[in-house]
């Protein structure tokens, strides 16, 4: 059962929601009771996309025609005129068990496939994958469906296999924002001779994923062909997880934890081991920032966590180490996309001023990699981390990764900035990382790779009132103006005592 | 800070999401950093609304308009032309309740009133809406939490008040199909004397709510004004409480719930005493079915649910009379709303046919209500209320009321029905209610008025093979189609035993 009409691609960008466009009197509409956000089934030649269904009154389409949305065009692969068969879609029936989760009945393995085969099909509306998000949210998942979940997401995307017996990779699980270790872990660990095929997100909930970071500094969409050539050649790399599809589910429910800014720890480790698993790892390294306004806030939240990732890893056949470290500031100077790169570059080439703190996070995690894949002896990684780098190897690998990714690039530089003096005097005792984060996004990042924050006050430095505190970086007067608002209105951003 | 661009109908019914269309390339796109599914605040004269933005490629808009979604028109009150100005809204900043109670953080006053403001200004996305839902279903709302949100949906809208000091209400948790009584009880109450100005839903999960069935009948979305002159004419009225904005906050949530097929006691409480408050009642007698495949399912959740309404009553100053009801089986025949409205005419006119399940249902009803708000003697409510619709008074007093909303009409008749036969013989001992309400919402019901299903298989009732079990009645045929295909693909919609 179905009707045919003819393509039309409006030229609407809904951000990845297919969206089909039909006359509210058009035969189709009439024959089967479609209604304004009806869920439709749509066919074009061998391609079927459902999409949400907007109705039209008026001239903005001929009787005959469809409209499409830009991800509903692609995902269909039309052209102009061609028949598209619209029918209704097959009831949700995956749904009923995040239903039954929400209450309290467990996710089982048949569940989790068939959500995540549904929402990898396309047919989760963004409302369900926000239900199901939440009803993932408040540590509700166990065990045992936290296996499940991430066993079903690694099944869905592509899988990768190495020539190496062991494949090292590390992961953090954000929440501080600049700390950027990745751009500096691997180059050093692929330097030593071990195979990194690392792949990163965009941000979540932050102002900069390590993708959008390595991205200022060269192509990282490059897909699952570039990305193993890569490898091969210089024995890591550092690309986004969304071009390469190892874990399609999650890149999906990443577009609406984002603006909800909710985590799980059970997605959270469903995300990180599904591509893992997926990119063919064998030992991962997990690096767990812990403070009052991290992601993770207590000792105890990190090692429920940690134990969860371990114990998810061992039932998957993964080696997982994680490593609790210090989350109480920033760490470098820049937040944001090309500010978090010249922090990198700087530690890289070995600068005089390169944020310290940075540099020593990053050999600290290298070592670990070096130790846990068996290629520093236990306590010998750190002399090894550093050699690489002080020797100028890892830098030479960096720019060796990037030219094998497509070239080397500078980062951009924001055309809009602003500093914010300190309001009182005294010696930094707090700084509010979340709300730093929320300064540097409404400034534009991550979207806007030059804006930002350069932070100027860590914990235990002296201010003096008039002293810039921070600086604010934006692409466009609008933003800058907007994010200057924010600042201006928080009384804590910093605390300070008197020294 | 905020840009002014021209205002054009693009005609786009997006189902009261408001949506606003830009050019990529448009100043105010490139000055704020927009992009799609931004969140953007439109000004238009005095009227603000938040909507989601999609930005156009192409020539469908010229450079300096703004194209508006009808929801979007019609809440800035625009005309063509007309000079809207657009900036960014100020963070959601009540959802962080919301996440700090997916976290485990108790709902309190100021977090419900924040919330329900925010929801009732527009400036809930529906992932929003979606996480807020999720969050409190499963039972995770608890007494003090219910009260809060009670109290904050009831002030968020109009109120209403009557000269009579006892002023009654009734209300079915629903989950039953055919389950009509209100068309009853109402005039039965109102021919006693009584003050009962009721107001329904449409449909949240069910083929039909009381405000769809009713409105086969007679107009039920009059408004307030029009409301409160039929109840002081007539003692009692019909109409659909979207179109008096008791509870301006519930009717957006609604509009989530239905698509989530989501239902929280927590939030049913709030919903319908924020409701009853703010129409002035003074007494509600509630009704809850019971039955395995009812909304209810156990004794033990109804009177956990009972418990909940009459405690949340009490502190809100209102008298709660929870009754537990038979939910094995739909009540009446019909199921979609002008099939039950016919069920419910036969009942007033006395037919011969009339489905005495429905009778016996209603004659409860109405006795409770007059009972718990003085007009019977304990015991005696009964006996008046079966001398009231069996002198004709009732259905006179129904005619009444639906002249003063604006006229008797005939229910729609479906044009496409089809008979299901019966595939063994036995005895009727089980039948699935979700299943029915499934297939009656695949046939087209609530939104086709005609549409649904007619069940001629009751408990206990025998069948022979080839006997019709029920009929779909659809409005096209390729809906009809549709539900004869789900319906064909189940075992189990009603269960036999050789008898």
């Amino acid at each position: 059962m179905g009707y045919a009409l003819r393509a039309r691609r409006l030229g609407i960008d809904t951000y990845q929601q297919p969206v089909a466009y039909m006359r509210r009197d058009c035969a189709v509409c009439r024959a089967e009771g479609f209604e304004a956000q009806s869920r439709v089934e749509l066919l074009c030649g061998a391609r079927v996309v459902t999409a949400t269904l907007n109705v039209t009154d008026g001239d903005l389409l001929e009787g005959q025609e469809i409209g499409l949305s830009e991800a509903a065009w692609e995902a269909l692969g039309a052209s102009p005129g061609a028949a598209v068969t619209v029918r209704h879609p097959a009831p949700l029936a995956s749904f009923a068990a995040v239903r039954g989760k929400i209450h309290g009945r467990p996710l089982d393995d048949a569940a989790a496939q068939a959500i995540v085969g549904d929402i990898v099909g396309g047919r989760y509306p963004d409302i369900h994958l926000s239900s199901l998000i939440t009803a993932c949210s408040g540590n509700r998942l166990d065990l045992a469906e936290t296996i499940a979940l991430t066993r079903a997401m690694a099944a869905a995307g592509k899988h990768m296999s190495w020539p190496a017996s062991v494949v090292v990779d590390k992961h953090c699980v954000g929440g501080l924002p600049g700390n950027r270790t990745t751009l500096l872990v691997v180059p050093i660990v692929a330097a030593c001779g071990m195979t990194m095929p690392k792949t990163s997100s965009r941000a979540i909930t932050s102002p900069a994923g390590t993708a959008d970071t390595m991205e200022t500094l060269a192509p990282v969409a490059i897909g699952i062909d570039a990305m193993r050539r890569v490898v091969e050649q210089e024995g890591g790399c550092i690309v986004w997880g969304g071009s390469v599809t190892l874990s399609p589910a999650d890149d999906v429910l990443i577009r609406v934890e984002r603006p909800l800014e909710l985590d799980s720890d059970g997605l959270l480790v469903a995300s990180v081991l599904s591509k893992k698993l997926a990119a063919g790892a064998s030992h991962v390294l997990i690096d767990i920032p812990v403070g009052r306004t991290a992601k993770v806030r207590s000792d105890q939240a990190a090692r429920d966590l940690a134990a969860r990732l371990e114990a998810a890893g061992r039932a998957l056949g993964l080696a997982v180490r994680c490593v609790l470290s210090d989350g109480s500031q920033p760490v470098g100077v820049g937040i944001g996309p090309a500010l978090e790169a010249m922090d990198v570059l700087a530690v890289l080439q070995g600068q005089a001023g390169a944020p310290q703190d940075l540099r020593q996070r990053a050999l600290a995690l290298a070592a670990g990699v070096l130790e846990l894949g068996g290629r520093a002896a236990p306590g010998a990684g750190l002399a090894l981390a550093a050699q690489v780098l002080d020797s100028g190897a890892a830098w030479a690998k960096f720019q060796a990764i990037c030219a094998a990714q497509g070239g080397l690039r500078e980062p951009p530089v924001a055309p809009c900035t602003h500093a914010l003096p300190a309001r009182h005097a005294g010696r930094v005792v707090g700084i509010d990382n979340r709300k730093l984060a929320t300064l540097a996004k409404l400034a534009g990042a991550p979207r806007a790779a030059a804006a930002g924050v350069r932070f100027f006050a860590p914990l235990g430095s002296r201010l003096e009132v008039g002293q810039p505190m921070l600086s604010i970086h934006a692409e466009s007067p609008g933003e800058l103006a907007y994010a200057l608002e924010y600042a201006e209105a928080q009384s804590n951003l910093v605390t300070v005592e008197d020294a």
